[in-house]
């Protein structure tokens, strides 16, 4: 694994100082190849799901597994789009002049070697190590055990398309050794690797957290609130609050908890009720909400539980100020919503909220890569620091200063 | 101290909030405060000296303790720099519309709690104070024990101005339990606690980054070296090459080996040798240095060894590759300096060597917070991630996106 991680490290010096239009040209080719080896990765991708049907996988987890020739041209327009986004190294983010004359850039470079940890979905084999080669940077991914072989079909292309182009396949790899112990023995490799990502359990993050002695990017759970104000516009409340929810129950960007203003509630309620009940979704609430409506009661638990199922808690607030109160109690920074149409409510939510993302008047749910633009995303940061919100090319960077002198002694 | 940092964490969201004008008038009158009140900070600087002498603490370490009216009026001079500085809080720092039209906004908000951990100079209390002050941020203070009474004089000057101004004095602390125990319990309080920087021993860096759950921005040591290349102006490399060790050799940012090229070797070693023989400083090299001056033969383990004394490595190289790859060995990824007029090959070097700070023809003495234009630093991080190099109020900010939405759903 050390051998094979300080290759990773020189291979990483190689792959830093390609020119955007050589990268993009390989990515497009990667894109290409996906295409043309479309039946191989579905054949390779049945094998997974015939091993995850044995194995009583859920419903939920084959779904997020299965790979079909549309998920799979997703996978290569993603990587176009990746391809088609703003050279990320090499942008100048600051500079000036000192008083004696020195000439100070500070400039992104590629971090380095950036190991990801994930679960189930293949695409994220491609779409992260697009996003990685794009920024420069050498990928290290250990994918779920119940995705191996689609991951390797999909790793074994784009490898083939870097060695077409005589550059080194390493430069995006599997992790040799995927075991437990494997990854144990990653995230203490500080000396050849510059950044884990870890996406997925609870458990596994955590386990990433407490052991890695390398910097770690969490992509963490999302426990997501909407607070409907009292000046809310209702058409566009109702269509938020059932969007956040509905839409996709099972992801991190889904509303876990809506908190809706006490004067609006008596008369959105019912409405709302309706809407969710028409979506199969199981509510909860507080003794307030079930003046109104006849639903279970929602203890301290629940709220501080993301469900990542079609189940959500309701609250009645006293103001903005209650709603901001419980989200730095219960939320986890990931993503936060007020509907309103009064300027400084919206204002005071979108200051004084701590998350990588608030909202005013959207779904939650466009905490995303693809949503923002970025292409994909290697993941969804909970970090506080280097990265926050969805993870793209720009986040695959860090800067150094270059300073141009002329003699200047001190 | 759980408790404590609980009421740091509350009032770091008042703090997070102040007008960038309440804080510039807050921070003049910290200016004023600490030299209207010179001759109380001198007198318990003298406590800690007679202790320090008493306890045989050596010249270099009494030196760094001292405080006279001119450093207390330095002191009050970096707090009026940093007054004077752009503020660091809510800066757009990207912003775009996406398809949908979602408007979102990347912008600056304070990190939170920041714990500093230092030792020696008590002018770092004022300064990391009001940097973080500056930045919207609480500071915890550990200073080291050798400064206590002069740092618990210059804290509670500026605590007095904060309550004057009816403002929690918690916004800068010094840490209660300054024991190792005390030191050991705050790296673990992550609900608390935002951002750790450690500056100091190497041991006191290893304690902090293998057991601190809170993340860490470290300042490490400088393992700096400068390249006198070929076409390097004579008279510049002399000057610079001698000011990167001699002008403060016991510094981070202070060179700790030269790399000369092999066609130049022979007519500037001598006069570098006269040179700083002149400075008394003690000097080691490689078998080619040799055959030129008559000095000491340098081992792996010096090429290695930060020395922080005047001592330094002399080697001879083959070309820039040759000393980009000896620095990719030895660095410490702080400092590293080329002399050089010739365009491609000073591009080269501030292109691949992976540094902080890399400079062109500028002797690295330069990486400070004062030198940079920045008023101050919190430290030199070493970290590649966040933050690299002089740590100002810019690198005490995080950030999250705003995004303003007019109803849409995904």
């Amino acid at each position: 694994m050390q051998q094979f991680l300080e290759e990773s490290k020189k291979v990483s010096k190689e792959i830093a100082t390609l020119s955007g239009e050589v990268k993009n040209r390989i990515l497009n080719e990667m894109a290409d190849a996906l295409l043309e080896n479309c039946d191989y990765i579905v054949g390779c991708n049945e094998k997974d799901m015939s091993v995850g049907r044995l194995g009583n996988l859920d419903e939920a987890l084959l779904d997020r597994l299965l790979l079909t020739g549309d998920r799979v041209a997703d996978m290569a327009k993603a990587i176009r789009e990746i391809a088609s986004l703003k050279e990320p190294v090499g942008r100048t983010l600051d500079g000036w002049v000192t008083e004696n004359g020195l000439n100070i850039q500070k400039v992104s470079i590629p971090i380095g070697v950036i190991g990801i940890i994930y679960e189930s979905r293949p695409n994220v084999t491609s779409d992260t190590a697009a996003l990685c080669f794009k920024s420069g940077n050498v990928c290290v991914l250990k994918g779920g055990k119940e995705a191996e072989n689609s991951n390797k079909a999909i790793a074994d292309i784009l490898r083939h398309v870097l060695a077409k182009n005589k550059l080194p396949e390493q430069a995006i790899s599997l992790l040799p050794d995927s075991s437990r112990e494997g990854v144990a023995n990653l995230i203490k490799q500080d000396k050849y690797v510059d950044l884990i990502v870890p996406r997925g359990g609870e458990a596994l993050i955590r386990f990433v957290s407490e052991n890695s002695t390398v910097p770690v990017v969490k992509h963490d759970k999302g426990l997501c609130h909407i607070y409907l104000d009292r000046d809310a516009n209702h058409q566009k409340a109702i269509e938020i609050a059932i969007n956040a929810k509905c839409s996709r129950p099972g992801v991190c960007n889904a509303m876990e908890t809506l908190l809706i203003h006490k004067d609006v509630a008596a008369y959105i309620l019912p409405p709302l009720h309706e809407a969710y009940e028409r979506y199969g979704t199981q509510l909860k609430g507080c003794d307030l909400t079930r003046k109104f409506i006849d639903i279970q009661c929602a203890t301290h638990e629940d709220y501080d539980t993301e469900y990542l199922a079609n189940k959500l808690n309701i609250k009645v607030v006293d103001s903005v100020e209650d709603a901001i109160l419980h989200i730095s109690k219960y939320g986890s920074g990931h993503s936060e919503a007020i509907i309103s149409e009064n300027y400084s409510t919206v204002n005071k939510f979108l200051n004084e909220v701590d998350a990588a993302c608030v909202y005013a008047n959207a779904s939650t749910r466009f905490t995303d890569g693809g949503a923002f633009g970025l292409g994909a995303e290697v993941g969804i940061s909970t970090n506080k620091l280097h990265s926050r919100g969805p993870m793209g090319i720009n986040d695959l960077t860090t800067f150094k200063y270059k300073i141009y002198g002329n003699g200047q002694v001190r």
